[in-house]
Order: structure tokens, then sequence, then C-alpha cells
């Protein structure tokens, strides 16, 4: 008899985890990415903001999974699905399965603003992430060159965790990195502002801790402005407020930390199972992380839809991806066995957020931290979880750097636009 | 009495050079460059083959000089320079100086055959490296997804140092880190070819190691084609040879390492002094480095023209550029004070290239060595002339990891094709 073929689509933390799990269980395993490296997305906006290099925070698939025989790793990007043939397609190729579990993830979403993506760009990838650092500083060099006439403010549109790190680096990068390297501009004297439409940041978290995080923005000099939507952007400029009151941000450089969706792909999927696509594009799941009607197939991750006991939806945040990827793993091996799945469960640890050098909020086992042991736990955790050894080593020594010198010495600007 | 004011064009080994000399030593010193930052070329052929990342050999410029308050940096791209009324247009600003350091270096040439840029990639910028990692790595997926079909041949344009650095770092890639990565394809099985015009390879170095450089990147599976010039590249094929012989490469992942003239700025100056440009659009310069006839502008590295005592072109590599460098900025003050300019004397120490792991040929002090022993040389040289403590630190632990793990964990395809 054969082996059973898993199709594992997406190399992100649910992917991962996804193929770790079935990788020696009995199973031919296929993990298909776009890209050829998994991301650490927690820590992107290190490299937008030049403290990390974008390899320190990547791990080459292909390398990861060297070692794993029964493990193939096929750089493809899929395009469509079809769940009664159990075929994926790629274009490149066509790959059959016995099991699929859908990890692709999510995308930067607009909301109906696509219009926006050149002016507001949001941090998904590495592309994102150099191409955002590329334009924080060369905002400055702007400045520097016409003499402050054209200082710019920093605009987070979104006052998620993506948006506080965001406002928090780019605050060590104006006020303490870049310290004394202009002659004609002060790069401390550059607004940071982060704006959301909600009452408060981190709207996932703890009351407590959003205003933490609020007054250690603050600290560091940025401007929170709640009750607050990015309306419009251009190159040059950002229009935030609501219906009555409105603010022209001239000079903005704007990054957009608002919203994400689930992969287009879920698109292709709408009318295979016996039930409608849910906010975002997500795909809503069983129980057991199957698709609705589905004996086969899985969804797991920031593309899946999961309500837990209470009702909720759970947040799109790696430990979730984590979870969901080794119990659908779980499940795939057991339905090769001709067992039946289990219902998939969360266990919440915490959650938490990084402002900057010492200063961080987190909430985790019911306790709430801030300030120097809460960034502390997020140093360490964060490192931990990075897949290999020498991305530990690398960002361990380069964090020590940084952290003695308050240097980002990858703040490049590496863009073919001047070539 | 106002302070002098010198104007450096180009932040490279010359550039920075001639910087370090002039502050501190009573004069106003303006460094312009394109980029944000210095660029370490003799290690850029690592970061295409994925053995370090950009910021592991790129220092910001800004950051070099933050303590030298009489230093001003500028991001700008000069368009021309008008000798006579000592002003050079960029295209922010326009800049007077009282004396004038050129030192814009050199930029790929491709000796009439512009349209071979896009297939066949120079290695002269960060952007060139990642976008010749993403190549290289991008022809070997496809490979595995055709089951082999389409096994790419990596041909090097050009028999110089890069070119043999380059071919070695690709054989170290697909024949020890690679291993075992891929299951439908064995990356080892990949042809290796390095095509020079000329009868041997380091035309620069002595007769010997040219020998010994041939034998070493044959004996890590390369062909070695002397006597064979590029004579036609495209997207996917390459065909070397000369007039009556020629060779068609199909699959051909192309890198031209073949030539370098000085940038096209030279070509603005052409009739503002009494010589013509030289070889490449170099320019003619005096024994004191500068230009003839030219009382306040030196022109010194890649884009400077000098000849020995025997009458011998300096070759251009960074200890010319350096010490002339160094040499234009020590005349730069003796003018400044009334005292008349010394003529410039290359001091040759050697020259060296690396092949593999452990294989490099140096020629240091009349002293030529081969294998290990020059490699030790090379990483010793190369690690202290590294700018900045951090990205000697980094370097050094990252080399080691190579090392003893054979690996190269910056190779990312990080490209926005996919996106």
């Amino acid at each position: 008899m054969s082996k059973a073929q898993v199709l594992v689509i997406g190399g992100g933390f649910a992917g991962l985890a996804a193929v770790k799990r079935l990788s020696g269980r009995g199973v031919d395993v296929t993990l298909i990415d776009k890209a050829n490296h998994h991301l650490f997305q927690p820590l992107l906006y290190q490299v937008a903001t030049g403290g990390l290099s974008p390899a320190n925070i990547a791990a080459p698939l292909r390398s990861v999974f060297r070692s794993k025989q029964d493990v193939t790793v096929i750089k493809d990007d899929i395009q469509s699905i079809d769940l009664a043939d159990r075929v994926a397609h790629g274009r490149r190729g066509q790959y059959r399965y016995d099991t699929l579990i859908l990890a692709a993830g999510g995308e930067i979403s607009y909301f109906g603003h696509d219009e926006w993506r050149q002016a507001a760009p949001g941090l998904k990838s590495i592309a994102d992430a150099t191409a955002i650092r590329e334009r924080v500083l060369s905002a400055l060099e702007l400045a520097e060159s016409t003499r402050g006439e054209r200082l710019p403010t920093f605009v987070l549109a979104g006052g998620g965790p993506t948006g506080v790190e965001m406002a928090g680096a780019i605050a060590e990068l104006t006020r303490q990195t870049l310290k004394g390297e202009f002659r004609h501009i002060d790069p401390a004297e550059c607004k940071i502002l982060i704006a959301d439409p909600g009452d408060r940041l981190l709207a996932g978290y703890p009351e407590k801790l959003s205003d933490r995080a609020a007054d250690q923005l603050r600290s560091m000099g940025c401007e929170v402005c709640l009750g607050a939507a990015l309306l419009d952007v251009g190159e040059d400029f950002a229009v935030i407020g609501d219906d009555e009151h409105q603010r022209r941000i001239p000079n903005a450089v704007t990054v957009w930390a608002a919203g994400v969706s689930a992969v287009k792909l879920t698109r292709t999927l709408a009318g295979q199972f016996g039930a409608e696509l849910q906010h975002g594009g997500r795909l809503p799941v069983e129980k057991d992380l199957r698709l609705p009607g589905v004996a086969d197939a899985f969804a797991v991750g920031d593309l899946a839809s999961f309500y837990d006991q209470d009702g909720d939806p759970l947040p799109g945040v790696a430990p979730v991806a984590i979870q969901q990827g080794r119990h659908a793993a779980m499940n795939a091996l057991r339905l090769a066995k001709g067992k039946p799945t289990k219902p998939f469960k969360y266990r919440d640890y915490g959650s938490m957020a990084v402002i900057g050098r010492g200063a961080a909020v987190a909430d985790v086992g019911g306790w709430q931290l801030g300030g120097y042991p809460a960034w502390l736990a997020w140093l360490f955790i964060h490192l931990i979880q990075l897949v290999g050894f020498q991305n530990r080593l690398l960002v361990a020594t380069q964090w020590a750097w940084n952290y003695f010198t308050r240097n980002r010495e990858a703040r490049l600007i590496t863009a073919r636009r001047d070539s």
C-alpha cells in the first residue's frame, strides 16, 4: 500500500508546525510556498527600521527540512484548488493529495482602498520591509537636502501590535540611533503619529495594557490619535480623522498597519464546501479544523475563521497558527489510520507587544507586565522561537550590539531607484 | 578667514580614505554619494551567493562620520561638474568647492553590448548582488519543478577576481551547501563554466597563481574556458567562443564579470581640462593625482587612469583606491596651506583571490601562496578591513558558522516578482 500524500500549502507558522508534526509518521508530505523561506513575521518591523537584516529572521525552507526525506519542498504559487478532485493548481505544476492542509495565511487588505497600496505599504514580506526601510530613510535624506523644509511625519495607520511596534521603532531610530548623524536637521523633531479608529491601541489586549502602551509611546514622543482612521493618502500627504474632524498631514510617510485578510486563494474555494466565506475571505472550519462537509481538507492559521467556546473568533497571531497547524497534522494522521478526528482547543498563553528599548507590554497567564520585565520576556520568547540556531546567535549578537550602542547598522537604502 | 571647502564625490574605498584623512585638519569636508552606505565590494560575491547579508558588508556613511563635525554627508547623484566655476550639479542640489576630489568609481561596462545588461547582470551594488542571488536560486527551483529537465549551467563571463570568486562560491553552493535539499535534482550536477578571452585566469596576477586558480576551480567541478568570450546571451542561453568556434549553452544563468569603466560623470568633464579621456572613460591624472592643468581637482580610484614608473596603468583594486584617496587628501591639505603637492607612488603589497572553502591564491610581498594559507590570509585581511566593529563581529560569526556547517543561510529570494 502506498503512503498517504499530505499536501501543506504555506510555509508560515501554521504550515511549518504541521509539516514538523507530520514528518516521520508514515505519510509523504509536500510543502508548497511561493517564497523559498519561512519568515518570522513578528520581527519584520525590525527589518523595516534597520535593526535586523532580512536573513536574520528568515530560514530557507529547504534547509529547515533538509534531513527529512519524507518532506518535499516546492516553490510555487497555488492559484486554485479543486476539492472534489483533490488537486491543487500552481503556476508551475499540479499537485494531487489525499489530505490537504491549507495554511497560506493572510495578505494586506486595504478595505476597498487598493489605490493606497503604493503610498501606504503594509508589512508582510521581506520586500515590504526593505521598501518601508528605504522610504523612511529616504524621507530623512530628503529633509536633510532641503535643510529641514520637508521634515517628514511618520504615520502609522492602525493601532494593533504592528502599528505600536513600528511607532516605537521609528521613535528609537529618530530619537536615538540617528542622533548626531545629520547636519541640517534633527531627526528627533520628526513627528510620529499612530492613528486608530477605535478607542484604544492594542484592541485585543487587556485594557490596562492598552493604556500602558499609549503612555509609553507618548513618553517616546509619539502622538496617539484614537477615533481616527486613515481617510486618504498620497506620496507625500495623509489625511486622518472621522466624519466630523479631518486632519491633513503634509510630508507624511505612511505605513498601513490596519488590515489583513485571508489570501485570495480562499475565494477559489467558495461554493466548493457547505458554507460561506467569513469576514476578510477567511475559511469557516469545523471544530476539528476541517472545511465544512469536506472529509480531507483542513484550514489553519490566518486564513481560517475559528470560534472558541465563548463564540469569539481566534486572533490572527502566531500561537494560534502554530497550535492549529499541529492539531490539523495530528488529525490528518488520525484520518490516515482510519481513526476519528479530535476537536481543536486553543491554549492562550498570553500576548505581548514591544514598544522600544526596555519597553513592552505583556499579558502572560493572567499576569500583566510592562516596561523592562515585559521587554526581557519579549526578547527571550522571540529568540527561542526563531527557526535555526544560527539565526538565534546572529540576532542575539545584533540585539546586544543595538542595545549597547543604540545603533541600527542594517539601515540601508538598497532599491534600484538610483542605479 | 573661512575654512577651505573640500568636496569628495563618492563614498567607496577612495572617497572614504580621503575623507578620513581630511577630517580634523582645518578644512570643511562634504562627502556626496548616490547610496547611503559605503560598500565593501570585495565581499559582494558572498552576498550574491547567500553567504553574507547585505548589511554585513555595508556601513551607513552617516554612521561612519557621525562624530566628525567637520564632515557633512549628502545623498545625491552628481550629474555634471563645472571645473572652471568650481561647482558640482546634483539631482537635488549644487555644491560649490575650493578643492574637489573625484572618487565616484566605476560601473559595469558591456563593451557596446548594453542589451546584455538584463540577461547577464554585473556585480557592483547590493541590488545587483541580491538580483544575482535571486536568479541563481530561482534557476535551481525551476530545475526542481521540471524534475531536472531545465538544470541550469552557470556561466561566469570574465576570468578576473570577480569571475573566479563567483565560480568558486557557486561551486560551494551547489556541491556542498545544497546537498540533500532537493528531491528531484542534484544541484552538484549543474555545470559551472568560467570563460575568458585571454589565455589565463587572473590576468593581473603572477602566472603561477593563474594556473593554481584554474586547477583549484577544476577540482571543484568548474570548467575553465580560455580564449572564449561571451558572444551572445539571453534569458536562458549563452554563446561563448571566438571567431572560429562557438558554443551555445542552454539553460544558462550568466553573470557578467568582464568589464568595468569609469562612471558616466567623467564624460561631462571631457574638454574641460588639457587632455583626452582614457580607456573606459577614465580620467587622466598628473603625478600628484590632479586633472591635467586643473589646479584644484583630483581624481582617484577606479575613475582615474594612473601610470606607474614602468608605464603600466594601476589596476582598479581597493589598495590603489585607498592609497590614492589618502594621497589626494594630503595634497589637498598642502594646497590649502599654500604648499606644493607631492607625486603619488603606489606601494604594491600584493593581490589575492579566494576560490572557496580553504582555497585561495595570494601574491604578497613576492610570496606566492595557495590553498589553505592563502585562504586564511584572505579571511584575516578582509575582516580587519571591514568598516565598523559590528560588521567584523557579525561577519566573523557568519563565516565561522558557514565554515563548520557548510551552510549559507542568507540564500533568500526576496524580489517582488511573486507578490
